[in-house]
């Protein structure tokens, strides 16, 4: 069924102990998409400047990206600088230019209006509001956050998590949001502002969903060597919606085998920098490692 | 099969967010056999003071420990005394008083010698390897170590890890001990240091078990509420080395369940103050939230 992405388009550079690559396409959206293209189609709506090249486009568009939503603005593309350190837990942003993302209004193209499923990348709360305003036929709607929104704009972020079915954050920022420690009950209190359910992501040591009456925890999948883990939380999101908007119902068996292949698909990306990983894998390579990650929690 | 532990007793002041308790009943040794007492008995080596109760020693009994290996000795218990803060992933040491404790040189009675299965808690290599010299017919030996052996005595703790089959270690000492960030290297290597496995403890994300070519990782169990997780690694490797010790093989899949039970035990430990929550369940409580542990993490 019909999955739609807002979210960036960017330019990074990224050093971590593993090494360091310069201009290397990247971007919350990018990650999105081409993680959630494994399992089917999916529309991204994002922006670039005059310096993105085509066969970055063309690359999106091998991978099953439908990029029409793709708008190109008169300027320079977002771009990003960061490092990691040590466990590689958290990024430490060195530099920022939003450029053509900062003036960046999604209106979705009529023809993406009949998507039933939608993820809201990181952004600006008021930004994701006017995306949910234009797809008021949306079945099923997550949104990701961070810190800078959880401080500065929560009043709007409040409005968003009412209107999602389900808010991804990581581990640090649901205990900002919540000002609980243990994640259980910062996740419960997440679910009390009104989202159905929360995701919390918690890199290497897996992730947790917690909703009204259920919790359910998953751990990362053991990789061997971690290069790179930029694009981390957005590739488990494609992940995740990729296979529960290629699997045609909404029950809790599907959600949970959403989170595990949500789990596959970022343990893929994290070995390589930008979408190395990604440009060398198919379908049957997440399936193969989706049933080795099935066998490792099979308890009975 | 005859499961042998050596570790402290101790007398515990504890003070977390969810309450304060003072001269509770403790210690590795304790948490530990307590742990392991619900899959079948369980032999204690120990030292107490002449302060620890009676009725403590009857409380062991009845939960199925043979106490016949703890020493009364002139002077006080150890004592413990901790705080917890946050997210609880780590005690702050207010006070430590070794008292009989310290001068203990566990000596296993020869009744004991036939045991095949060994679980050393936390304590002096030099003392570990001295009790591994005792029990050269144990056919399963796990160690647990903290940080200050790690800095202070690491050339015996190098030959302890040699001897055992496994080294169970919490994320920050395995990262101290390989000077690795990432868990699964930091696993890898310690495990090039000697032993067969090394299980890393995460406290609410769960475990990591890394041998040469395998690497094993579970959640916790979510608890609805954290009170106190004092003696959680204990209780862990108990329910593990219960299991593993009633099992009759040490196959993959023992292996396995045994984490899983391990978890299992643990997750009911932390839900109060000191043995309170244990002396509350049966083996039947054990394995109906094993077996809800289980329905979550499957998969397919």
């Amino acid at each position: 069924m019909s999955l739609l992405a807002v979210g960036s388009i960017a330019f990074d550079n990224v050093k971590t102990p593993a090494g360091e690559v310069k201009d290397v396409l990247g971007g919350s959206g990018v990650y999105f998409s081409c993680a959630a293209s494994f399992f089917g189609p999916v529309r991204l709506v994002g922006v670039v400047g005059e310096d993105f090249p085509d066969e970055h486009l063309e690359f999106l568009v091998s991978r099953g990206v439908d990029t029409a939503g793709i708008t190109r603005c008169k300027g320079r593309t977002f771009r990003w600088c960061g490092s990691y350190e040590g466990a590689m837990n958290e990024a430490t942003t060195l530099e920022v230019d939003l450029n053509v993302f900062g003036d960046f209004e999604p209106e979705i193209p009529p023809s993406y209006r009949d998507s039933l499923f939608l993820f809201l990348a990181n952004g600006a709360p008021r930004t994701q509001l006017c995306v949910l305003d234009q797809l008021p036929q949306a079945r099923f709607t997550v949104a990701d956050t961070m810190n800078l929104w959880i401080e500065n704009e929560r009043e709007d972020l409040r409005k968003v998590i009412e209107r999602v079915d389900l808010l991804f954050i990581n581990e640090g920022e649901v205990r900002m949001l919540t000002g609980k420690s243990s994640l259980v009950e910062a996740g419960r209190e997440a679910v009390a502002m009104g989202a159905k359910g929360v995701v919390v992501k918690k890199g290497e040591h897996g992730a947790l969903l917690v909703m009204k009456e259920e919790c359910f925890a998953l751990p990362a999948f053991p990789v061997d060597r971690l290069v790179d883990p930029t694009g981390a939380g957005d590739s488990f999101a494609g992940g995740f919606m990729g296979y529960v908007s290629s699997a045609g119902d909404l029950e809790p068996e599907t959600i949970k085998r959403g989170l595990a292949h949500a789990t596959v698909a970022a343990s893929f990306n994290v070995e390589n920098f930008s979408l190395r990983r990604f440009s060398e894998i198919d379908r049957s390579d997440i399936d193969k490692r989706y049933q080795r990650y099935a066998a490792m929690l099979r308890l009975d």
